[in-house]
């Protein structure tokens, strides 16, 4: 497909670079087959290939670039539960959502639960490793993923792992796809795990007068128990989540935490009052638990509307810095003082939990100057992560957006590693070119 | 080292492979800086390397190679528990128990715990991936590598993740040399991820008249349940357990289940009554629970010795066999058909729960003929694994005597993409000849 009104809405991903390509072309392939053909024709042609869920990327990792074939899952929708086998076998471009609805059906439960989750492709998951919101206590997308098929960047497709739980045959291969950001092979089926279903959760929320205090309660509970949820929303991030959905929060706290528990019986009353204590030694104005499930899924949802409702402020530039938990405080202390020196609006919300947080950049495009100060802080954000002995990604990838810092991180030998398998896998490089390398 | 008497000490693993070579010398580095000195000069002279940890592999992975240095990680001891960030910084020499312990005294727990636990290094499980008794429900070693330190064939050391709990930046290399069987890089330390303490458990016990019983009733339990354990004996293992330990098992009962929940409270005691009413109702003669921690550790601990008690009947051919979870009795039907064809003993043994069972193959290596019927047993199991959709092993590794089966299981495709990232990594193919390819 060349028709330049459809390429048009295939060239920005969620991290709306203005310096997006176009692509040379649009496949939506239904097969792995379909897929083979197409990469077989680029592979015989030289040509790129950028590979495209629902382009919810929020570094940059699907946009589009010029003279490359875009090449979307969006029509491979096949998906089969297996409730004997506890599994389910889907073709990359269903939502997340999606499986999680079909797993639900057949009485299971698929954990992995990006805040993206009602517009995010399970294959865009498995190549970004995607986390969420349960991911604390129930583990990122390659804990989840069995199984793969997967086109090379010659056209061979490959089969790795299947439903057996546990599988030492021959190399790691299906973790060494799972994560690598589309850049080694193409993944066009996914056998996933699935669990029983999640036992009900309570919910606590406590508001804070401070981010520092809030992050301070975060290890308080991290430090005790596992808790089933435990996320970080800022002054800004309340306001801007107020102002899109009327929810009543407090817009006067400094920060806020969701946790939640979801033990059962006892241990999880022993659970909820653990996280009540711990939020109340470290300040919280108001502390409010609920065993309710619409009035959790409100909290919940308040949060994962944050990125959406600060996106309402201006254009972002979104972080994924990660820290070892300890550092959490000085590292949203240090966001605070990088926004106060480069005079720009940084809203933190964060999966506090593990430790991973989105400090979200607000600046006015059309604005030179701020658009500098801006960039100027996207950049100090992910050296101090790095300072603090965390990573400048914690679940969105590297993508383009974030490849001048990976160096940084990771050093010249695990540089040159990347790069020689990368070489190993596809020697012209034909997929995902500007990705990570 | 290179005195005689020493090196016939590191020659066989616990395969005991009659063709065990003999190490051109034996080093046993202390620290990081002294595997490259090794490896450097194994680069330079292309002379080969065998690492080895305890030497418990069970698949021929430390076997030593006739004109190979074998490196013995056994000296690399150093531990450290970070209480904080709730992970363990270990040399590979240090023992699975060891890990275990310093965890438990800080309060915190190492989960993966296979059968070897007191007696295989850390960094052989990192090697292997190794699995274990509770990895049914809390995953095997992979899922607690957050970070390694790995020296590459040339010589050169990277670091690989880090504290952190979630980490996006780059290729999931650590991932990659999880279970890479010491083919790509030798690790020379591990970052861990610890839990808080496992909540006590309670222990079912059930007796069965057949292996066939026994399996069907596995699949009534983990259809509705994840248990904290559930592992399979037949006759042969619980009454060479019963010769070595006199514990008191029914020597009568054709198979045992020994299953465990840590659901707290009430969510444990439906649990236990889930496990009990699905052993009855598929044909349980007795079943017995207990909440009692000696007890249930005698329990577990017998199936612990089941492969060194069977060990005791005769030489073992040691299989590793893994399918998915319906077609377990169909495995273990088809085993004891196996075994009647060739008329050798044939003990099954199983991490039941995820369906990964351990045919052990008893023979008399001084019968030429009754070897013969072994080996040819020992690769019809496999067969039968990969027809049943599974693995030749599903966590001791491929090592040296089943790479002749792993083709058959993964296909042309996957083994060319094995041997393009070995040589892409190890071009001159000096780590661990002979292990996988
Ligand atoms: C509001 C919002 C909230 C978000 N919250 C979270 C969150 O909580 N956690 C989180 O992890 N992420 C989050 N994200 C980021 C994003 O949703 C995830 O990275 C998601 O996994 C991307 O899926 P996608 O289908 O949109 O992939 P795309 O954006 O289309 O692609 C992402 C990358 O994966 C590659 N790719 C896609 N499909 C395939 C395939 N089949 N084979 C090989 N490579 C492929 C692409 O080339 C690209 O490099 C959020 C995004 C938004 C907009
Ligand atoms: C009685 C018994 C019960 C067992 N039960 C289980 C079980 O329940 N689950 C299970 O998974 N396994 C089990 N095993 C098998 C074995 O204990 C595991 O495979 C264990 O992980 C091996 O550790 P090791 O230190 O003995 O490694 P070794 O045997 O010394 O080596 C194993 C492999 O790892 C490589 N290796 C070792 N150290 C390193 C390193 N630092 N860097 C790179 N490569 C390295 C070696 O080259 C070799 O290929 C059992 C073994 C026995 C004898």
């Amino acid at each position: 497909m060349t028709d330049p009104d459809i390429l048009g809405a295939y060239r920005f991903d969620r991290a709306n670079d203005p310096s997006a390509g176009t692509p040379l072309a649009l496949v939506r392939p239904t097969t792995t087959a379909e897929v083979q053909t197409v990469v077989r024709w680029c592979a015989a042609t030289a040509t790129p290939i950028v590979t495209r869920g629902t382009g919810t990327s929020l570094s940059g990792g699907s946009t589009a670039v010029d003279g490359a074939v875009t090449l979307s899952t969006e029509k491979m929708r096949n998906l089969t539960v297996d409730r004997a086998t506890r599994t389910a076998v889907a073709q990359p471009g269903l939502l997340n959502a999606e499986v999680k609805a079909a797993a639900a059906e057949q009485g299971l439960w698929y954990p992995p639960d990006p805040s993206s989750f009602e517009i995010c492709s399970i294959g865009g998951n498995v190549a970004t490793n995607a986390g969420g919101l349960c991911c604390v206590k129930y583990g990122v997308t390659t804990d989840y993923v069995l199984g793969l098929q997967v086109v090379l960047a010659d056209g061979r497709a490959l089969r790795l792992g299947g439903k057996q739980l546990k599988d030492s045959a021959g190399l790691p291969l299906t973790k060494l796809f799972v994560g690598s950001e589309g850049l080694l092979g193409i993944v066009t089926e996914v056998t996933l795990r699935l669990l029983p279903p999640q036992a009900p959760a309570c919910t606590v929320v406590g508001s804070f007068a401070s981010v520092h205090a809030a992050s301070r309660a975060v290890l308080a509970v991290t430090s005790q128990i596992r808790p089933a949820m435990l996320e970080f929303m800022d002054s800004v991030s309340i306001n801007a989540v107020e102002d899109m959905l009327s929810m009543g929060l407090d817009r006067s706290a400094g920060a806020l935490l969701v946790a939640q528990s979801d033990a059962p019986g006892p241990a999880g009353v022993a659970e909820v009052e653990l996280i009540e204590r711990a939020f109340a030694d470290c300040g919280a104005g108001e502390v409010f638990s609920t065993s309710d499930a619409v009035e959790s899924e409100m909290f919940t949802q308040a949060r994962r509307a944050a990125i959406p409702a600060v996106e309402r402020l201006g254009s972002l530039l979104l972080e994924d810095v990660g820290v070892p938990l300890p550092e959490l405080p000085a590292l949203i202390d240090g966001v605070a003082a990088i926004a106060a020196d480069n005079k720009v609006t940084i809203s933190v919300i964060a999966h506090a939990g593990d430790g991973n947080t989105h400090p979200l950049i607000v600046h006015d495009p059309s604005d030179v100057d701020e658009t500098a100060r801006a960039n100027r802080a996207f950049g100090q954000i992910m050296d101090l992560a790095i300072e603090l002995g965390g990573t400048i990604t914690g679940e969105h990838g590297v993508g383009r957006l974030k490849r001048g810092w990976l160096r940084d991180q990771v050093g010249d030998d695990v540089m040159d590693l990347t790069a020689t398998i990368k070489a190993a896998l596809d020697p012209a490089g034909i997929l995902n070119p500007g990705v990570l390398l």
